[in-house]
């Protein structure tokens, strides 16, 4: 029996060489290494039953004579030879052969079938349903400072952010559960503050709690905190594992994807994996309900082709995966406002951190010049009439950060 | 109350720059945005208690005049800014500045208290123990091919191989727990075969059996496959995460780390993390008791100086931790064994896949081989005498391979 079509999931990578190689053997030498790896032949070798969990040949191209010169090998690997996770899939596709020079993973499709009962749990849809925002972009602001305020700090933080509007308010990815800060402390200030802004204002802000401790005790952890009210967890994906989110995916309760460690993976152009599968495709397989990445706009920034290579990947029809809910960050500020809207649509969460707090009126002023930004942009992109139509606290931010 | 100065961890930063940058402030930037974080001064950055959770600037070098520009930061880290783990050790050092441009993680240094406790539980010397050798070089073989095999086929690889003197037998890294071959079934012809072997020869091999699995339930599989026989683990450390490698470290079984992933994070100069500290000081920190990477000698190949500062790495000096024992991999035969020898001194083991398979006589003809080689090489060096003091199984493999 030899596995049907379907059942490949599909890899793509660039590999980068100063002189030619012959394309066609190298990629049957990966795929048939990274399958069922037997270069060197041996008395088992040719053996009938290792046919079905080979890996074949898909597509190979050459660039245009250049220097260097660059190919690029699409190998198709049973999804069978996985446990139909993350980490089995990842040893499959780029284990051995991560270390085989310049070669980069750029890009993994799946079939369908594959997919089934994968990927975000609330997405897109589910967010917006729970912070009540059927339409407009999600804002979103970061406490700061964070390492060494206690949890009676954040709280008061959150209830200014809340109340000026903030539609999420997320822990900083480097506060983990300290003495000085324990968790769930600061989800009790953080709920309950959030609860008298809710009274004060009648609008629901999202607390994303960072989740952290040992790995396989983080399942347990999410539901305890689950069943102390938290409705959404910061995680750092790359630093735990994709592993560890899936099985959190399947809590139901909406993750938001942290991209500490992406660098290290995906910063090299001719090495390593792909910002777009990286950051994209493989957490939103792994059920990332919201994903954040360095915006192209500010101080640690990406590129903007590879931040909108990571938005497609998240919101581009993938099977049957709910979409992920993209959220560029870094160097926020009101005035990037239209522009976000302009690069992502009304699908975006707009993260700030600085450009909230450091607000000359304070934290909830910061939060209330987002939300009239994002009023002001949704009717009239360009700002111009800012004076006439009563918004100080963001006429205030453009005084200071500027249009964009 | 300010922290000591001893509980700072010291991470050496490589960046790269085509214009002259102000690396004092650069470093600055780090120390402060990835511990307090707060660039944006806001009414709360002053306050007094996030001093002692403060990044410092601990020294700052630049390079000669040269285009590209190269500098050298080291941060140092307050300990108690983490949860005494490595994934949010991971995100304090090289979470968000992983993704900010040319920048390579190249060396950590920890204080010695922070390092107790942790560590390989066996090491270089409980290895050694558990296959009863105590100051040659061990020799140890893959299973090739491997998907698509089945529990019995791997039974009769293992009896050849370490009937043939192979003192560790792996599973390779691609052969997760699949219905064709159940990782309790081969668990159990392993386990029968290796006491065939050793019924009729006196000697042990240890299998190191690949754990996989969902994340949250490795512990309880590890504990599992132990209580059922188990004496070594093979663990695709990248894929799953350093959090899991710790915690598995605490059942004191061995654990063999596999590179898997390694080349998407460290293959690229300019950035990720250096092999150094992602294969050597991390997977010893994470405890694992042998690490295996590419050898300088093959086709999959890592430069000399990369293997030779994991060597380093993993056998250093380093607080109270146990020595790991290296395991440069991919491209051995018999004839490489002087080399490796002259590089890694007795220390070391030599792991074979097609080098062992592939020799003319079988697999156990391929074991005696590398039996051959260890013996002739710690006496004479060069090989010269091979014909005249019987050693055919080794002489075949020169013939094939050649002399290194």
């Amino acid at each position: 029996m030899s596995a049907m079509p379907s059942s490949f999931i599909e890899v793509t990578y660039r590999i980068e060489s100063s002189k030619p190689i012959d394309a066609q053997k190298k990629a049957a030498s990966i795929a048939l290494g990274q399958t069922t790896d037997t270069w060197t032949p041996n008395a088992r070798s040719g053996l009938k039953k290792l046919e079905k969990h080979k890996g074949i040949v898909v597509q190979v191209r050459e660039s245009a004579p250049s220097s260097p010169l660059v190919y690029e090998l699409t190998i198709g690997y049973p999804a069978a030879n996985t446990e139909n996770d993350i980490p089995t899939l990842l040893t499959m596709i780029f284990g051995k052969i991560s270390m085989d020079g310049l070669i980069r993973l750029e890009k993994i499709s799946f079939p369908n079938a594959y997919l089934k009962g994968k990927g975000p749990r609330s997405g897109i849809a589910g967010i917006r349903k729970a912070v009540g925002e059927n339409r407009k972009p999600l804002i979103m602001a970061i406490f700061k400072p964070c390492v060494g305020l206690t949890p009676d700090d954040l709280g008061q933080m959150f209830y200014e952010l809340a109340a000026g509007g903030m539609q999420l308010v997320k822990d900083d990815e480097i506060l983990p559960n300290l003495p000085i800060c324990p968790v769930e402390k600061r989800l009790e200030a953080c709920l309950k503050a959030g609860q008298r802004a809710r009274r004060e204002t009648g609008r629901r802000c999202l607390y994303a709690v960072n989740l952290t401790g040992p790995v396989s005790r983080l399942l347990a952890q999410a539901r305890r905190l689950t069943r102390q009210g938290a409705e959404c967890f910061l995680f750092n994906v790359l630093s735990y594992g994709y592993g560890a989110l899936e099985e959190l995916a399947t809590l139901g309760i909406p993750i938001m994807a942290h991209p500490a460690l992406a660098g290290a993976v995906a910063g090299s152009p001719t090495t390593g994996i792909s910002y777009r599968t990286l950051l994209g495709s493989l957490m939103r397989l792994g059920g990332a309900d919201i994903v954040l990445f360095p915006s192209s706009y500010g101080t640690v920034a990406l590129p903007w082709h590879e931040t909108d290579a990571i938005r497609q990947a998240l919101t581009e029809p993938m099977g049957s995966l709910r979409k992920s809910f993209p959220g560029p960050s870094a160097g926020i500020h009101p005035g990037l406002v239209p522009r976000i809207l302009k690069d992502y649509g009304p699908d975006v969460i707009i993260n700030a951190g600085g450009g909230v707090h450091g607000h000359p009126g304070g934290a909830r002023a910061g939060a209330i010049a987002f939300r009239q930004a994002v009023d002001c942009a949704l009717e009239n992109q360009d700002f111009c009439d800012i004076q006439e139509i009563g918004t100080p606290e963001l006429a205030k931010a453009l005084a200071l950060w500027g249009h964009g």
